[in-house]
């Protein structure tokens, strides 16, 4: 469930070493500490990802205004490195617009290895020969921009010759480019965002782009779209045996195609993901993120399906955006913004405002949402380079629990002890005929605040809903008992992980708490829910208990709940 | 906004007048008065919708269990009818399953005018040929049965030859057929549930199926679909003066199509909808009801985009079906299931559960989501046959009012004059450039129980957030506290009604309060949202008051709040 995926030091000249446990210190309190924040002020969008694997090191930059904890003009691309992909240093201001009116919106950045855009001499090495494509926004228009750097990407030097591509368009912008290796050319996505369309352009050098194609009126539209973003994702088999042989997907010419023989030696093959973002306007309120499953042969991209997905059921996940190349071939690793519009700039948080997702791999799995269909699904894995706290009191640790209303799990945690990151995994099977729909049958996971009693998050499972819920709302916060856009009360349909022959389902959640979010991973991430919380004072934890109004009904096949540290 | 259909009074023998002022007290306190309950048990999806010409009335079935007050086998179709569409009589039990472990599930009905099915003789009017179509479910298979009426609706035959059709599936139901006058043909859409399927049959005489096509893959599954439909609807030009020569849908196949060539009186055409009810799994959780505008030609449905959308943003609408034949010909009428079934079962109604939704009229218009589109929406307007109560201060009335921190509308209601059901109308105008992000700017109507001070629904706008919101959750009812899915925050986006030249936005809400549900129709209904409520006891208000944090920012152009009686 947790990646180790990288455990290298940084080594690069310039670059201080990644945040370790001695400069913790330096951060409000309350910050999370293994989801990127900015140093104060605000940000939104993540930018600009991409790995250098010259020195092992992982860039994310952001949409940041330091001057003030709100969005505001003018707005730069903050930037921050990190070796682990869980602890982040921040590095300052990467690339600032023209005017104090303009904004430096969001956009990528590539690796231009073999130099097709003529920026880089021999004197950069092909590994750091980074460009980043974003938009510049000023009163009158949105176009894109190139800047690039010579410095492994802490600075930014603009191109003489922008913008490189301009529609006369208000509403044109967050640029994504990737290098598609079979046309051996750049191609970029990009919204326009109020016709809801994401304008697919290709290029040979990053500085001439032709128009290819468009993909528009897909998904739920809202108000726009946002922050679009292609990649190439890779199939690997779900945990819970499915074969395709057994099921027959409706899309019969999907199923046929190439992508699902898989080769001889086992390995699978891969499909191609659109990522569309939206805000605002989503059905669960305001900004949220979605994708569409698919082909792309280098001009247009074509979904397999037209249904509607998000990849994320919580509130709190927008503008994803994957890295430029990674360590280890083949993953395909993203960042979201973990806040909404509907109140991002309101959370009470103080001299900075958002952090960002945990950095989530992402895999494509076969996955049955009732018993007569399988699906290609788009499954998130989370990475968080931490180890359970080596102390009394840390971990809880317990298998086949039998749920009954007088046995429950608790633990109280030390404040010495309190990192402030905590995850936790529970595996729960239930036969659920075996219950009276006239009544709830739930379990519930209670996680307390060290401030108030009545202070605390509620999640449970719901056998008469047959969904999971998560309930941030127990909280004397002022932000949370007054926004009327914080919604309290969340919940996710859940497919069996497995079912045995007896009718017993199986379930599974993985969460990480980090300070004021928590993310939620259900049946190995092929359902994720990400949402903000907050408890009157730093989001200290007490400790958890565990509840059930059944007896006997609900079993813990497996239990976790740990203390984290780096 | 509200419509008068009908006020004729019933003659036909053997059927008591609808219910009148005096026979109100035979319902249980609490009940719904203009919204359609079942006397005692539980009630589902609305059933066999149609209208009767002779007798001038409108008969609605729906899936009922009247031996408890969840859900359970036998299941029946009972059977109500409305010469107003606003109060509804009981009529008893209209089609029953063979057997006890089996259900009358859902279906439709129409009204076999020519007789092509053979069953009528010339002793039953041809305006009362009605044929109900209806899945019987048994543990084995869910096969489509026939069953009609020679009495004008109260009782029905089965068919001898059921089922007319079957395809050896447990998961094959809600069978909604339509006359489809250029093929000459009898149209069915039914829900191959689990395959994301909606299968598309004709037939010459409802008893000989054909399937001609499926639809599938589209909008958002969830677990899976349930109550299809397809709808021939109006195309109305929208309140807001939006013409097509402005502006260019992104799907120009779409606007180029016949349908929007206005004939040479300015009457619009018309276009398909095709419903789809998906539950559970909706991104609002549980149940949600979504449609497709596009064309059909008598064997195919084909959508003019492939963007999901839901016809009711709150989480009470459910498994919508219109009426077979109206009064007013071109009208589509239409009533849902308000209730979700994450937490159906659970409400706290003493006797009966469930109540429908008003009836809501359909039509087409032209919207425009933000300033670089327009799309057409399907519109919703309520039925409601009622006027405001003439009694003091059972009526509001004002227009510009300038809403300031200090100056704030109120009303209460005297006890003796409360009916129980009340309608508003707001529009309200602002120009949201003029505010400062960095907070709520937002104007509150608190609807306030007539048992505590703190039991009150609050309603309002916030221009942060640009979104119109329902919090039902404070309520010390043990239902609204205790249950997990009945989630109490919502929001809907909203695009102005008007835009004035100096960037003043206008909006508009009508809703509609009975006893514990609330209707919330937005900009004449091109966004609506339905959701139960409930106080402590039988949800009496008390009154109203509006509050807002900025001083002048907000003015009320016209707020009407009323009392109503029948």
């Amino acid at each position: 469930m947790i990646s180790s995926v990288l455990l290298g030091l940084l080594g690069a000249a310039g670059v201080v070493s990644a945040r370790n446990g001695t400069n913790r210190t330096n951060l409000y309190e309350g910050r999370p500490l293994a989801h990127l924040t900015p140093p104060e002020g605000w940000m939104n969008d993540p930018n600009g990802l991409w790995y250098d694997a010259k020195e092992d090191l992982y860039h994310a930059y952001f949409q940041y205004n330091p001057n003030g904890t709100v969005w505001d003009l003018p707005l730069y691309w903050g930037h921050s490195v990190s070796s682990d992909l869980t602890n982040w240093l921040y590095q300052g201001i990467a690339i600032e617009p023209e005017r104090d009116d303009s904004g430096a919106y969001s956009g990528s950045a590539v690796i231009d290895t073999n130099n097709t855009s003529g920026l880089f001499n021999d004197s950069v090495d092909p590994r750091q020969r980074v460009v980043a494509i974003w938009t510049y926004n000023t009163p009158d228009k949105e176009s894109q921009y190139l800047s690039y750097s010579v410095d492994g990407g802490y600075s930014f030097i603009p191109y003489e010759n922008n913008p490189v591509l301009d529609i006369n368009s208000t509403q044109f912008r967050d640029p994504k480019v990737i290098w598609h290796e079979e046309s051996k050319k750049w191609i970029m996505t990009v919204a326009h965002s109020q016709k809801y369309e994401i304008l697919i352009y290709s290029s040979p050098n990053l500085k001439d782009w032709k128009l290819e194609s468009s993909f528009g009126d897909q998904g739920y539209l809202g108000y726009q779209y946002e922050c679009p973003g292609l990649a190439r994702v890779p199939l690997v088999q779900s945990g819970n045996g499915l074969t395709l042989s057994n099921l027959t997907y409706p899309n019969t010419t999907f199923y046929n195609s190439s992508y699902f023989n898989s080769t001889s030696n086992g390995k699978a093959k891969e499909a191609w993901v659109l990522f569309i973002s939206i805000n605002p306007g989503a059905p669960q309120g305001g900004s949220a993120t979605q994708y569409f499953i698919g082909d792309f042969n280098g001009t247009h991209f074509v979904p397999f399906t037209h249904q509607t997905r998000f990849i994320d059921m919580g509130k709190d996940y927008y503008a994803l955006q994957t890295f430029f190349n990674s360590k280890h071939e083949g993953d395909v690793l993203s960042i979201a913004w973990a806040s909404n519009w509907q109140y991002g700039s309101l959370v009470p948080t103080e001299k900075w405002r958002s952090s960002m997702s945990l950095v989530r791999n992402l895999t494509l799995k076969e996955w049955a949402p009732n018993p007569e269909s399988v699906q290609l699904n788009l499954n998130s894995e989370p990475i968080l380079d931490m180890k359970p706290l080596n102390a009394k009191n840390a971990s809880t640790e317990v298998t086949d629990f039998l749920l009954t209303t007088n046995n429950s799990l608790s633990a109280n945690f030390a404040p010495r002890i309190n990192t402030g990151i905590y995850d936790f995994e529970i595996v729960w099977s239930v036969n659920e005929n075996a219950f009276n729909n006239s009544r709830l049958n739930e379990w519930i996971l209670y996680i307390d605040s060290q401030d108030y009693y009545s202070e605390y998050l509620a999640l449970g499972y719901d056998t008469t809903a047959g969904a999971f819920y998560l309930d941030r709302g127990n909280s004397y916060n002022d932000f949370v008992t007054l926004n009327p856009f914080f919604n309290n009360r969340q919940s996710v349909f859940l497919e069996p992980y497995s079912t045995s022959s007896n009718g017993t389902n199986t379930y599974k959640v993985y969460g990480v708490i980090d300070q004021n979010i928590i993310e939620l991973y259900f049946n190995d991430g092929s359902v994720v829910s990400t949402n903000l919380f907050f408890f009157s004072d730093q989001n200290q934890i007490r400790g958890f208990e565990t509840w059930t109004n059944v007896n006997g009904g609900f079993k813990f096949d497996s239990f976790k709940f740990h203390v984290l540290d780096f």
